[in-house]
């Protein structure tokens, strides 16, 4: 195995001492960086940018050449899993994802069975491989997928929702389908991941994007338990090093406790949960990855490297945090206004650590 | 004074012994009854049936002649506020509601006076007076406001926002505009809130949609510190009879404690919390309202009413449970659901208090 240059994200999952707090940016490689613009263009489309290796390596490696971050994430998109089920992911534009072939029938959700990760989603795994190579061990690279209820929103509403009526009433009055969808669901998210990690991910991360808009009672049966399986069978080494796993719920703070006890390395969180009093819920169980307001990186440089010095204060002395935003950097956002962050990030977590 | 008939929900709000558990629902009068749509036809828009009281006086009685709901709230909207103040509220066809002059301009903001509700506002006061006539002293009436920060997110942005971002980057950058919109606010609503109880609301509820949306830190200054203001100007009493306050912040479960301290008699739950352990964390000091997933009401009678019956248990026994949604109502709920729902609070709620 070869060494990494800079394994201070890895370490900080794994809540074992590090010279400053690691960070970096959920979906880092995007919109606001004129550089993924121009890739895109050249790509056609979204999909085809996500399906074609080099692409997918070249705006994956983008954000690192402009910012000292400390993590690469895989560029891909959480519903990769679905489509390789079958159901047809597309974008229209300026509306997000959509599927062209919903579950609507219960034949249809009979019928559904877990890709072969080797197969249908061979061209993340080609991804997966080129980033490794492109990055020659300069940070580690970040695998990941939808969890397996936020996957179900999208196949069952049949793309965004601002109510998920259709998934939740069949939460309500079939909840022995949901359960088949999430189980299917659950399965192939665990074989996706772990063929990341075959393939190179030295970390994985699963995004819950939708968890939070159920009640708690709904939320650990539906969402955490099937997070849970997952959890349960990853890959825990591989060539020798730990393979941390990240779960994030957004809108989840409320139940801090229950995500803590499914046995994953760190604990995602919103901008909405104080990481400080987070960090007194969870104790030394899990590590936590969070959680500045995206919505900051508006605000000028002063301004943010405030907000940022105030979630490190919040979180205090110690190992155990990967400093990202609570959610998705806004494609609005001004690019240098990123590299005030990390700058703040990073001098100020060293300070932290000399007083 | 006059006796109320059915008092239920002013007792329970005020933590009294109840004969069985009061139930409304946000947005009781709606889309999803014909009646209203109707009603809502001969009016032409939507702000003429909030400007007309004798029409905001039909549609606020229509779901009280179909189910034996335990209170009426004031047809109205949330925004009659800055409308008053001269933003220009309209509503564009599927859009939600806009200003047509937003708070763009420093002069602008500096240029902000709160209304007098006895005469920009005098639409809503002679719909509260029309309506309590009409009401006989049947079931209370709930006069309410948008909280001054939710209200300050439509006068920012100039509509509904799915990232705030205007409203954010003044949060970060120009705290000191911000909060004068919110001093200004607050007034305003305090202000609009007595003049309600005045012309005969029993109760009074303030709806902070938005603030969830915020860190604590941000949402205690920029949202709580102001209904909190409101709170402590709020007339208490009014014709020998206590007036409660609610305050329902959506995706405020992770701040309850901080909630509860303002001074107001109940608090309003999402469907995120589990309200048992909500109670066990506000204690004595308020009553609860909540908190059925509005999306449960899509789901079979029988479904509904189980999922009734768990919130009534979790709340366990004792009084300061008023139940209601949590969230309003969707406007593809079937009507016949709406039923189901009431008559399984009633039944049980009458049950759990016999053993």
């Amino acid at each position: 195995m070869n060494k990494l240059k800079n394994d201070t994200f890895l370490r900080a999952l794994l809540r074992q001492p590090t010279e400053h707090t690691p960070i970096w940016l959920m979906r880092q490689a995007g919109r606001y960086l004129p550089e993924y613009c121009e890739t895109r263009r050249r790509a056609g489309n979204f999909m085809n940018l996500c399906k074609n290796p080099r692409m997918a390596c070249e705006v994956t490696l983008q954000p690192l050449a402009r910012y000292d971050l400390d993590a690469a994430i895989l560029f891909s998109d959480i519903l990769t899993v679905p489509d390789a089920m079958g159901l047809g992911l597309y974008f229209a534009e300026g509306e997000g994802p959509k599927f062209e072939r919903p579950l609507r029938e219960e034949w249809e959700i009979r019928n559904l069975a877990a890709p072969d990760p080797g197969v249908e989603l061979r061209y993340v795994m080609d991804a997966v491989a080129e980033i490794r190579r492109a990055l020659d061990n300069s940070v580690p690279l970040i695998g990941f997928s939808g969890s397996p209820f936020t996957l179900a929103c999208y196949m069952i509403e049949g793309g965004a929702s601002d109510d998920f009526r259709t998934i939740k009433s069949m939460l309500y009055d079939r909840p022995d389908l949901l359960h088949h969808v999430l189980a299917v669901n659950a399965e192939a998210v665990t074989a996706y991941l772990n063929a990341q990690i075959e393939c190179g991910a030295q970390a994985v991360m699963i995004f819950d994007t939708w968890g939070g808009t159920l009640s708690q009672r709904a939320y650990k049966e539906f969402s955490l338990a099937y997070m849970q399986r997952i959890v349960e069978g990853l890959t825990r080494e591989h060539g020798g090093a730990r393979i941390p796993s990240i779960v994030f719920t957004k809108g989840g703070g409320q139940w801090l406790e229950d995500i803590t006890s499914i046995g994953c390395d760190a604990v995602g969180l919103d901008w909405t949960t104080d990481i400080g009093a987070a960090r007194r819920r969870v104790g030394d169980k899990v590590a936590l990855q969070g959680n500045l307001d995206p919505m900051t990186l508006f605000a000028q440089p002063d301004k943010i490297a405030q907000e940022a010095c105030a979630i490190l204060d919040a979180f205090g002395p110690g190992s155990g945090h990967v400093f990202n935003l609570g959610h998705g950097i806004s494609q609005f956002t001004p690019p240098e206004h990123v590299a005030a962050l990390v700058n703040a990030v990073h001098e100020h977590s060293r300070k932290l650590r000399q007083t």
